[in-house]
């Protein structure tokens, strides 16, 4: 019945080629076991990786012992050590997004490297109705309430190899079931890295009291996800002809449409362009916010020609003749002018306050009223010209200046070590004329935030912040 | 700020004409109130109706009320007495769903009358995500997941009438605010129709644990519903011309499309334009079940040529060629072959069992295995080839038969009325040459269900029920 079930998902929903070789990432839970034993029972040609992101003790017992069973079916395995604590402190990324990322970074080198046509993962039913809750929590629409795909492709770490989950619809119980009667054991791993503080209570809380107002809720959501799929599919397919029909051109920190023609375009069909457009950019980025979206088609839908705005995480929107741009920092286009404080000016900002730079450049702070959601972790903050700090812990006013000679900076999530900014700046690509004059802002003599680029170690938000400053810098869309 | 929002609102979501006339729904409760001193400041000229349900004994001085609050403001005021229990128990309707449907009917009636150019209603945002909380447990997609629209037409009421909602994006909190500020009362109303207990649950229970886990959950699912339902007007744009292109005859009984055209449609389109076609026949129905709709699409997308397949609510599709029609029961087209049993037999039908009729038809009962959430309220079944029967208040094994000289019967919700087989019959447009051999489902000597019309009092669902018959009229598909 499963075997079924998940052979005409392998053909019909995953499209794999029966014949070619697949990437299995085994962690060696019950899923990835299940997920594992099933196909290479089917007779289909794998490939096992494991990643060991070195973060427990028995981690490198556990991946002995996947070896083992992997080896026990004899089915070619591989795996990796991957340092996730220095790759966090490096990005500024929390541990669980750092070992994501260096998990499918690995999965997808080695798929390239032993020419698999796919790599498969083995996330479950239950994993899928828990994502789409968090979604729905966050006010996602269908990309967010359709859940994950069988099979993505592009995905952020290939355009050319699908990342594919044929265990999307099998429930956890089912696979507990599979690995029963096959007499299967696998690791009960507590601490599972997509199981998340907050994945965790929504599993062991909140499902139990949604299933009191309907007890087939999670069967129910499972089949919204399939259903909006399907709608998420055709308008999709209205974006990429969009997209061909207004595309202009594109290169290393840009995107060109035809702005008319955007215009033109249903709100919703501009949305899904916008959000595509930045993807171009920025792959990884997930969840951009419905506000920054909105800000941009408004800005685009405007009457006026020309002007430019921020949109997020140092993208911006620029508007020229029937051409709009989209542009990350680096892009150096003419038409962007960069913050910029002159030397020697120790610029007081107060909280709540406003200054402007020049070139219409406007750095606000405000008090927080209502913390809670509002706040992003500041680890989670996707957007760099944005920062939130713990107003109890720094210093006010706060000071703009620019940089000194020889002075350091100890970046958010890098736990003791600071860099000199001089280096910093050349390391994040800052375009070299703005650098001199990029606008700090300090706290007394320390710098708590480099605008566009990385936030301070000192004032960071913790759980225990109460009093929160928001601080933006944002250029005026101008003619 | 409040009177700018729905001011534009008015403009260029409810699509009105600020110099026609507007029929405005008033309960007396604080939205409707609010609704209608708000656009009364505003200069429009109004309508006000009251609809008397007659249901509570301080209904008549509550329509006073309304009235003298109305005239007060120098509107003109209509109001009508119904009686909803009467309707209830000739319709086989909940109280609240004859309640609802009365109501509609008298303002789209008083409307057309007096030439308003719009129905207006108080829905508020709370009413909306309530709203959409309910779909989402029920798992539905992005029709209801979009929520209330702010100007729906056609609608079940009128092919020309809007039925406008310009308060669907503005919180209880707004309103009671506004009425406090212009210091005017209204009525509380505990028992409100639309407050069901479903309803009150949600705003009083589930609601608050949501917002444990994101205190922002209903502005995230107000938002949510703005961009659901951009989404579905961009799919709903394609099933329209999917319909034009596809559609080639209706009339009173049957609707009939291209089946190659139809079988070329993505899968969503599909869905959607199959919804719409039911819509066409039953424009009242709702909440079609997404397993009625799949069984449809699936029929249509059998190669397979010709056949039958029973749909929902009586409705059949049948495959012609190249053509497929959608049918009412009374549609009486040739091809369409009756149940039917033999003058004089008597039937045992064992539970669980499977007796076979006529031409394919099928008759099967099953003891339902899991009680709760999957039966229906036998008031709230809109399936009539389909009934739930309390196992305990019938005789087994029920007896299929045929209608006997003056029988009798008593339909639920008809509360102590029977009425003779025969003329029932005729009052439900039963094909004449079907009544003499239409199977009836007999407990002992009473008939407990006419399968496709009515169910009997006898029998019904309580909610002390514990053990239940699952009942249903089938037709295999059929070359």
């Amino acid at each position: 019945m499963m075997l079924d079930k998940i052979a005409m998902i392998l053909g019909d929903e995953c499209l794999l080629d029966a014949n070619a070789t697949w990437l299995v990432g085994v962690s060696g839970g019950p899923d990835s076991v299940c997920l594992l034993h099933l196909l290479h029972s089917q007779g289909y040609h794998l490939i096992a990786a494991h990643v060991n992101h070195g973060l427990r003790p028995e981690a490198e017992q556990e991946a002995r012992s996947v070896g083992y069973f992997v080896h026990g079916l004899g089915i070619d395995f591989i795996s990796s050590c991957v340092d996730v604590r220095s790759f966090a402190d490096e990005q500024s990324l929390s541990i669980e997004e750092a070992a994501r990322r260096l998990r499918y970074q690995y999965l997808f080198e080695q798929a390239e490297k032993t020419s698999a046509s796919a790599v498969l993962i083995a996330h479950n039913a239950d994993d899928q109705v828990e994502t789409i809750l968090m979604h729905l929590l966050r006010g996602s629409g269908l990309t967010g309430l359709r859940g994950m795909e069988y099979r993505t492709l592009p995905n952020p770490w290939s355009d050319r190899i699908p990342l594919v989950r044929p265990l999307i619809s099998t429930w956890r119980e089912e696979i507990l079931a599979y690995l029963a009667e096959h007499d299967i054991g696998y690791i009960s791993d507590q601490s599972n890295f997509d199981t998340t503080f907050f994945r965790n209570r929504l599993r062991h809380e909140l499902f139990p009291i949604l299933e009191e107002y309907n007890p087939r809720i999670r069967e129910n959501l499972l089949r919204m996800s399939q259903i909006n799929k399907e709608d998420y599919a055709v308008i999709q397919q209205l974006v990429a002809d969009a997209w061909q029909a207004n595309f202009v051109k594109r290169g290393q920190g840009y995107i060109a449409f035809r702005l008319q023609g955007f215009q033109q375009l249903l709100p919703s069909i501009q949305r899904y362009l916008l959000r595509k457009a930045i993807g171009y950019h920025l792959p990884s980025l997930r969840d951009v916010d419905y506000d920054s979206i909105e800000r941009g088609v408004n800005f685009l839908g405007e009457g006026k020609p020309g002007g430019q705005t921020d949109l997020i995480a140092g993208l911006r929107l620029l508007k020229e003749g029937d051409i709009f741009w989209l542009v990350t920092w680096q892009a150096n286009l003419p038409g962007v002018d960069f913050p910029g404080v002159s030397a020697g000016d120790e610029i007081e900002l107060a909280v709540p306050g406003v200054i402007s730079l020049n070139d219409g450049w406007v750095l606000r702070a405000k008090a927080e009223t209502d913390p809670g959601e509002s706040i992003p972790n500041s680890y989670a903050n996707i957007d760099p010209f944005q920062a939130w700090l713990d107003l109890d812990q720094v210093q006010l006013p706060l000071l703009i200046r620019n940089r000194k000679v020889g002075e350091r900076f100890q970046p958010l999530g890098m736990h003791g070590h600071s860099l000199k900014v001089s280096d910093l700046m050349v390391n994040l690509k800052l375009p070299k004329r703005a650098r001199s004059t990029w606008p700090l802002i300090c706290s007394g003599r320390e710098i708590v935030w480099i605008p566009g680029y990385r936030q301070s170690h000192l004032g960071r938000i913790k759980p225990s912040s109460l009093r929160i400053i928001h601080l933006a810098l944002s250029k005026k869309s101008a003619a």
